[in-house]
């Protein structure tokens, strides 16, 4: 019986006792943070044409055997040293650090530090500074667009062996810790207190929280705890000439001067290398909600939108969208499996979203979200849904959302965008593409085309839209349709060809589609400012 | 009959039907937001000593009667340019642009220009620029540290004809709006639409949009909202070579380079004037309650806030606190208003708190409080409490920790330090100070001192203290006690010498107390970035 058929019979006050029951048909499987990290369908392939990559740059050193010695001796470990050059390491050995995890971006770096303390980073970069020698600052290398990887022989620092918990002060929620913790460690830990990390990502498992903070993450907490930028108190960060700036601190108030730190959110490893963080984390709500409802337009999402902020108010976590397109995309990757995919909705719709709520009092969040949802189901705005009426039905919904990043990429080769404009116009681009695929015959029927599918799917809450093509296989020709097209579709609405996954080596020669003239003088300023040597994380970024 | 008389006769299950009345006695003048503005009373005279202002820099031109022509070719409207060099305007009309509304500090500018749109501002900076005039921007001149007036003959750009809605969505929040806009306009603007400015302040009837990102103000509703580093989206700068930067931004999310607009908020005028302001808004919370409690020591002020978070979670809008000085200070007033002040509480406390809910569910909200005021009221943890009934009591709860400041104005010479530390640690700040001024001799018993009280209050949610020292009148040598003590204290905590109220022309001496000279070096560079030439807002700030 679906939650429409179960509200008709029901009173409202019978209603709030007596929530229907998920559907037994919804089985889906749950995600795992090694299949979400290492698919092993067809690799993607799409990356910047070879011709647009940087050459390798004359103003820097090539690394040594005997450099290698002079590192050592700065380091209190030998295992924190690992190199081609001195036998310490086999190219295979470097492959987890030169390349990114979905194999899309393949350095060539001779040599990984992997630092002890802050102090260790600092006289590292102090050396490499004085040597001219090019660095790459490495967290969990779990990005999409290439900025945690060599372009070319780059030195890698990866901050993997700085990862302690620092401080934590249960009365006002501030953790200090080293920025190479994992994030769903600094969570458990916070868990076990009754906080929460106010981030949370799908590379959780691997993603380090400085390289989070240094690629501004997003991700799924973003609504109802907002931005790195509100959250993070303090960094601590090596400048470029190795210098460390003691910027740690654990204060929520202090306006005595320019926010330095929020320069070096979102940095990428562009001016520094961030060892050390202090983060606001709010309490651990006791009681989370999970419902999906079917709708048959956009329109109705962003109805449907408005309808949630007014009536769930603070107690909304999450509110993300998938189209028809994305949920056909799992099922096919569901019957690819060998598995039959069971019915989940009674109505099936052109667009769903996922609604998430966390709050302090089970009864309260409960009575809330069945109000809420007897208003929807009554109401033309959805046609179906689902609620969730434990954990393991909480993770089985939430996978019907985040099963699609996995079914884009086993299914075929993914050209994969992160695009933010404002929550009405999101959409567009999705039909704005396959308009413009279709036109050019790659897209047609039932996978027919060159193009088997376009899906768009995200954050409505944040109007960040994850736009995926998925082609048959790689060929330049879908992406010079693709490219630049779909900036210039961004660039006409305001929006930003990056919502949260950063520039990196991909985005960077299309930054001016986002970003004004006036912008990327004054971001050049600043990483000269910073880094007049252009040591850090070059080739990137900014360029 | 005080709540704990109350709760003791009354089953949980009744208690929360029946919220025990507010006593009637409770009956506190509220604040009106002239008489928070315009204190009446001996004028505070805290200011740094002559001899630390800094001299007129002769690399500025003075401005001449001819100048004055040729800016007012720049703007559309002659009203635009006062000026006392062509007799546009009286030395009297400039008061108001040249002292601030405590009238502490006093500039001796010639001429204020108030442009109608930012291209107007834009053509003034531009001239200003090419005949090095230096600049003071101003909002609505609500500060407390002399950062919107001039110090010597700077030319005052006033924003206060930049004042309307540019535009708001409703499905994502986003409003646009003109810098000059008062803060309490945009409010009523966004009330009526159901949503609300995420920032509040004593000043709001007077304070200006632009400013209060120029100064990063805090206010009341940044436990809830957090601050503007995570809140403003965009905005529009007038640079100082008079260049518009168009970050006006809508995006919630957009990762693509330095996040610049960081660098504006709390950059306080010193590298480019805000013309424009793009700021996410919530929806505005249909139920709010409001409670005070009396407690016996600051351990128990902690205890209960650690217990607010845990019991009201999401609900929780405001935990503000101030001591038994502060709670005398208000009833000394009120005596010298000719007032009898009537009883709050049963029993007194050498503390108290008062915690503000705002949810969406005034049902669900009234349960949690009242479950959790039963909690607190059989727990050793408070004394007494009153809860209000409706939005007169709450406002009349409201007004005993918000009069504070006014008592403090009115019944002597304020020295004003706004203070952050760990909220653990806050409190010795006042004790320490207290020892010490006892130590000199300048406090002793009631009022006999020189001294008359020193008292805390403030921000206990964001670790926001307000450390007031009320001096019969002002001297030096009670300034030499408590200054650079009060900065070494914080220093010592880690603290910030400034909170919320920026740095100015008062504290820009002083950021070396809570800056190291790492930091105070970066922020030397970006200010000689933005502002080669040293036009804006001299003498203060990064200096």
């Amino acid at each position: 019986m679906s939650l429409r058929q179960c509200l008709a019979s029901t009173s409202r006050a019978t209603a709030t006792k007596t929530r229907p029951r998920l559907t037994k048909s919804l089985c889906l499987p749950t995600l795992s943070g090694i299949s979400r990290l290492c698919p092993t369908g067809p690799a993607p392939v799409h990356v910047r044409h070879a011709s647009t990559l940087p050459q390798r740059s004359d103003r820097f050193n090539k690394l040594t055997k005997s450099h290698i010695g002079e590192l050592r001796k700065l380091v209190g470990s030998s295992s924190s040293i690992l190199s081609t050059l001195d036998g310490s390491a086999t190219e295979d050995d470097l492959k987890t650090y030169n390349n990114d995890w979905m194999n899309k971006y393949h350095g060539k770096s001779q040599v990984v530090a992997r630092p002890r303390s802050t102090e260790e980073v600092s006289k590292i970069m102090t050396w490499c500074y004085e040597n001219d020698i090019a660095v790459v600052p490495q967290g969990g290398n779990t990005g999409l667009v290439g900025g945690s990887n060599p372009i070319h022989d780059e030195l890698i620092i990866s901050l993997s062996s700085l990862n302690s918990v620092r401080s934590f002060d249960p009365v006002s929620g501030v953790l200090v810790a080293d920025a190479g913790m994992v994030l769903e460690s600094a969570d458990g830990y916070l868990a076990e207190k009754g906080f929460i990390y106010p981030l949370d990502l799908g590379a959780k498992g691997s993603c380090q929280i400085g390289g989070c903070v240094a690629t501004n993450a997003g991700g799924l907490r973003l609504l109802r705890y907002g931005s790195l930028h509100g959250s993070v108190l303090g960094l601590e960060v090596v400048l470029p000439d190795g210098k460390i700036w003691n910027g740690l601190s654990t204060l929520r108030k202090d306006n005595t001067g320019f926010d330095l730190k929020q320069l070096f959110i979102g940095s990428e490893g562009s001016i520094g290398i961030i060892t050390g963080i202090s983060i606001l984390c709010p309490r651990r709500s006791s009681s989370t909600n999970v419902a999906v409802f079917s709708l048959s337009s956009y329109e109705d999402v962003q109805k449907v939108f408005s309808e949630t902020k007014t009536h769930l108010g603070e107690i909304l976590s999450a509110f993300e969208f998938f189209d028809a397109a994305s949920y056909a995309l799992v099922r096919r990757m569901q019957k690819h499996h060998g598995e039959e995919p069971k019915k989940v909705f009674e109505q099936e719709g052109d667009f769903y979203v996922l609604i998430e709520t966390s709050g302090s009092n089970a009864e309260h969040d409960e009575e809330k979200l069945t109000n809420f949802v007897e208003h929807l189901m009554t109401s033309e705005m959805v046609l179906d849904g689902v609620l969730a009426q434990d954990t393991t039905q909480a993770h089985s919904l939430w996978s019907l959302r985040e099963l699609i990043t996995e079914a884009c990429t086993k299914l075929g080769a993914a050209f994969k965008y992160d695009l933010s404009t404002a929550p009405g116009e999101m959409y567009d681009l999705v039909e704005q593409m396959r308009a413009r695929l279709t036109e050019k015959g790659l897209l047609k029927g039932d996978w027919e085309g060159d193009v088997g599918a376009v899906v768009g799917f995200g954050h409505m809450g944040d109007g960040n839209l994850h736009l995926n093509i998925v082609a048959k296989q790689f060929s330049e020709k879908i992406q010079d349709v693709i490219e630049p097209f779909v900036y210039e579709m961004v660039k006409e609405k305001g929006g930003s060809i990056s919502a949260e996954h950063g520039l990196g080596s991909m985005k960077a020669p299309y930054i001016g589609y986002t970003k004004s003239e006036t912008s990327i003088e004054m971001m050049k300023q600043i990483k000269q400012m910073f880094d007049p040597k252009g040591l850090m994380n070059p080739y990137k970024y900014i360029v």
